[in-house]
């Protein structure tokens, strides 16, 4: 009797979960969380699903306990995870903006640069990144790992504080100043050694691989649609240079042709008012499951 | 003065009503429900909803206080009820399994088939269904009628329960084993015998079952978009049965054909990599909100 | 040093906050609220976000504080602020009725008309609109503003309300009769006069305006695509009207064609069975993000 | 080796759990759900507690599965369930009016009496009560067994309901009149027959009953003390006959006595205006746990 | 045929809703409100209570909709009503600080007192107030009516807000500094002129004064005893005159009294080790349900 | 000017943040927590408050950052923070257990003792109490840092978890077995050395120690009051050991005293019967906010 594969996959619990499984349905793998059961249902044989907190993705990746997992870059790093790294996803769409580790002090505060914390107390989540950090600029400092409101802390518990970011804006309302950017994090597919060395399980993962790429491409992308007189086009794709690689189909009226094309989403705004004025008609922008290139 | 012709429909009340209402807003009929009003607002003026518990429906179309309304199979049966059923619908995206009535006990019980319930206790909420299955099978036990958390009882209140499940992972999470499967049930759109003898309401019914089935067929579906260079589009069709009846459009650029069809979401991550090999390139999957063959 | 230039732009707070950022979400501003702090994030910096109530947006915007500002026609008028009006919007999808402010009375009121209200008591959010229409129609009444619950009003505190509703299911639950309706409004989007003036606030506001109409638009439409033998193409277009101006593009198989078009999601229902009987094949509905003509 | 003895309760899981476990914790005995087991904790090692619908009860005790149970009168008759009845209890607080089983109509039904009924349709959650209600009166109609909003139903569905109620208030806002009671429901404590038999069970069982009694019992009293002169003691007393056995301690202050009894929550609102009138001084009214005669 | 007597009165919605409703179930008035009901229930025949927003009240109380109330001073004030004020309540617990309306600018705006604002923009809830202590100021500023989120305004939509508050910490938060207070408020049972005058009407009010003061006095309060030698009982209740009137009962251990008394629950804290030092035993403090002195 | 005396109290924030809050006002401190500022107010001017994790609470107490906090015996330990212990509270009310950090394995594993430990990975939130506790045991084995869900990585992502468990409910259900346990934690009052030393805060923190003990005191306790003949109660009070030093009042009613008494409230249930059984008449229970003996 023959066994059959089954490629085990830790998946971020907690804060990233939600949107975690919404990508890999996206994906094309649809996942369901029973409250009484630790497995989580998946609708792909050759899958074995493991919530996981994003801490401990790397490590237990690295022991072998799962053969793959999404996590961040941070935590591979905080970890000193040795895994075989797959991929890097794109960013969130909301922002755009990565997540980044930053050393940040009251607004008023006199550290000016990470030099000035000789002698000081810092709180973090990420105390061997910050620890590493401050090696690496000669600073000798006090690091106390923080088990949350690290920025209430920064006030009055402690000199400084490094802690995660994307806009800013939490940091501002909480009067702090960002100092300098210790690491800049991504969502990273990873898999342990070993099982990148299985053909079966190699290939299996770079499936996965490809297909949430299609799908994180296509959050950040849109399909856009349009009729133009054939001879606007060549001055409308020379002036666009957006819209690479279009498909161009022959109408059956005749002198006019439809524009197809895959862009960005936040160039859309601009683009569309330019598409206008280039004499493009009946322009629609709909949405995308998956790019693939 | 004309009256204006009105169908009046049940829509299943409870755990279903939000998915209905959405898969109906998906066929192009938005309700919007009232909490202070038993009559939900539905933009169409041939049409009057009425929320109703899906263990009903069936009873008020045959009585004929309602002419048509979607309900499961299994309240049908469990019903009795003699309506004319107009057509059965696709599974739950989620785990693309129908539901099943199972006949379950204890992991560790000496129950091994039905024929050893002779004498022995049963709760279930489908009293008729269970009844009917046991005399099938010439098996005399006592069947009680089950107010919910049938799970619990089979492990101290009873010997045996006839529950609904999909995936079966709360009866392994309750540590229940499945026995028997009595019933599988799909939701099915049902209609007054008069009512679907009256022409204008049987056309009514008939509009409504297609735009519905357009809807949940489309939620199993995507759109594929591709461009290929024309000599690798023969072996490209021949090589991958799935992209039946493809529309094939020329393109501008000499050579080049886009290629663009509907295919079930779930061999999508199957045969994206495959497109890739067969030498496709810009692969796009975009969503769907109808599919009428 | 150059200063960046910056559209101040007010968004309405409250019970349309999420709708708004959804569909500005769509026109292509994604705008994140952060708890802390009253300036939300918008991922473009030539735009800053105030969320105000859609009663104050026009008095804001009137004196110059912001530049900009999306509320309803009814708080414009009630507020009698002199302001440009850059555009009207469709209305909501749900219900596809504009908001109207009416005079609603009791069922069982003596009241007729507006004529029957002299010496009378009315509740109203509106006490400007109210006593502007009083005097229009030459009824003295007193009015008195109402800070909420104003239908309740109606049965027992005052002799009749203006209130506003969209398909009067709330009015009808409350035992209202609707006597006059006094205001009709839709969401406008304005502009203070001077920032009218200046050419890049103008040219700002007009894009927001275009996209914000190409999502709004989006969400009433539908995408339609079809395959239909050639020979039947001229009856199909003549027969049905809807299909104005569609993208007609040749398939590879020989006497067929590809029919696509963009239209209002209401009518599908009816055109996709006409459609059907005109010799269409392969009809598939899909989603819209932006529609701009 | 002894078996600890140990006697299984059965309370109402649902509507009524929250309520049941609040007494039940009053009582004394302190209870906490784990959402993963179905075996509450409770601070008792001679009680197992099963949580089980309040129209189960009944059944459960009958078979002996539990030794005893608490449910309402309603559903022991419904169930015709042969078992020993240890107590009535006390009404909610919030009405202090028991639950009733009403036949109701719409307020503007032809039906004014049971005899109305004949070839009639009736819904409710309790048919053979409402069977056997109708088979006294010589009635014929149809009863149907109602999984809920039974109210909604009675405007149009069915001719009749038989629906629970207290102070009529959900009948009233659904416009229906009642026409008859059929039943009168208060919480009862019941015990199989054998358990009942038994010695150290009977005996737990009445310990449960006099501390739950004393808990329902303080939940409608409360504690009521005064000072009053000595001299207008007989009169106080008197002319107050509610103030029934008072404590009467001697207070340091010669010629002074504390008065200080229990009385039913409810007259306090009528009563401490005449304590004030009578003399009495420094009233206080402090709440209790259990009351036991 | 003779019209039972009732007494219409009118409760605050809203924010203050639970606890009214909370203290009037304290003073004995059981009242539940039905979501399909404007007319909650309450077990007292002589009342009808109805929920109307705190500002609007007085008005209706003043025209005779209602024959009595409880509302803030602050909008008996803004309405300019004139009722009847039965009495004035205690302040909440949490904070024991009665609310006040306050001018109030940013901590940085060179606004010093409110002779600074004239020619300035006042956004409040209170418009009149606003305007009457302006004028009394002889300071001439515009005044709006601020619809909600008044503290946000403060920074750029207005130059000062007039805002309530109770310990000044929202303001605080919003980096806010207060100038000046214009009033502070209190909760009042206010009645109408005409039902003050009817003896039944006024007297059923003064017993709800009665019961509800005594209950609203009964949260600040708590019960307090303890044993003590008798010698040491007259340096006891010397140096402690917290402890006035205390009930001094003969223990059977000769020697011995217990004192019990009534003290504000917040100098507890000071007196207890006092207590203690003084030489009382066995002290235990207990909650009160209402104090009548 | 002289500066007002302040102690800065650190409380626990999260999941018992609800509980303490509740406690502190039980014994006589009012804290509300504003969501904008990280200072909550506290009607107390000499207690500045912090919310700070349990986790964190002694190491900022040892810093000398807040001169006094509330946590748990076991984040003392894990720390190893070098602090003054005031006092220990006692344990919850509901379980009456205190907490255990205990050595806990899957049902079936082959570990039976910690030396079976030797080689293998435990996960745990105490990553130091549980290398000293190995050490202790002369085991060397892996201790890897867990941030959550513990209990379900010991079926196979470690040999073994080191969590805390009351009743061990939560353990049983993900069917786990207790090995060991390392150490029974507490709540614990703990000072700054230098805090302590000092007379002012010292006394203040003695008194927040009283009040505290004697509310959390109450939570366990009741009064029970009761009448009973004299002749009856020498016999009372020696049958019932658990009416210690009660205070026995004459009644005017000659040849009956008032016993009054406070007890443990979990053995109310066995004692009431006794003092039925014995004589006592009108048995009242009622709730304390403090005890102080």
């Amino acid at each position: 009797m023959k066994t059959r594969a089954v490629l085990k996959l830790g998946l971020p619990k907690g804060s990233l979960e939600q949107a975690t499984l919404e990508k890999m349905a996206k994906a094309g793998f649809n996942i369901s969380v029973n409250d009484r059961s630790y497995v989580p249902y998946v609708d792909d044989e050759e899958l074995e699903i493991r919530l996981i907190r994003a801490q401990e993705v790397s490590r237990y990746v690295e022991h072998g306990y799962l053969d793959s997992g999404i996590t961040g870059y941070d935590w591979i790093q905080e970890n000193g995870s040795n895994v075989h790294e797959v991929g890097e996803f794109l960013f969130s769409k909301a922002t755009r903006q990565p997540a980044r580790w930053v050393l940040a002090v009251p607004q008023d505060s006199p550290v000016k640069s990470v030099t000035d914390l000789n002698g000081k107390r810092i709180a973090t989540e990420v105390v061997n990144l910050t620890k590493r950090y401050l090696k690496h600029h000669g600073v000798r400092a006090e690091v106390e790992f923080s088990w949350g409101a690290t920025e209430v802390k920064a006030h009055e518990l402690v000199d400084a504080i490094v802690e995660i970011t994307e806009t800013g804006s939490s940091l501002r309302a909480n009067k702090l100043r960002i100092v300098d950017t210790l690491l800049v994090s991504t969502p990273r597919l990873i898999a342990n050694h070993a099982a990148w060395k299985d053909k079966w399980k190699r290939r299996k993962i770079q499936t996965l691989a490809l297909l949430l790429r299609g799908a994180l491409e296509a959050e950040t992308k849109v399909g856009l649609k349009m009729n133009i007189a054939k001879k606007n086009l060549a001055k409308l794709l020379k002036s666009l240079p957006a819209l690479r690689n279009p498909t161009i189909s022959n109408l059956s009226l005749s002198g006019w042709v439809a524009v197809e094309t895959v862009i960005d989403e936040h160039i859309v705004r601009e683009l569309i008012p330019q598409l206008k004025s280039a004499g493009a008609e009946g322009i629609i922008e709909y949405p995308l499951n998956k790019v693939v290139y």
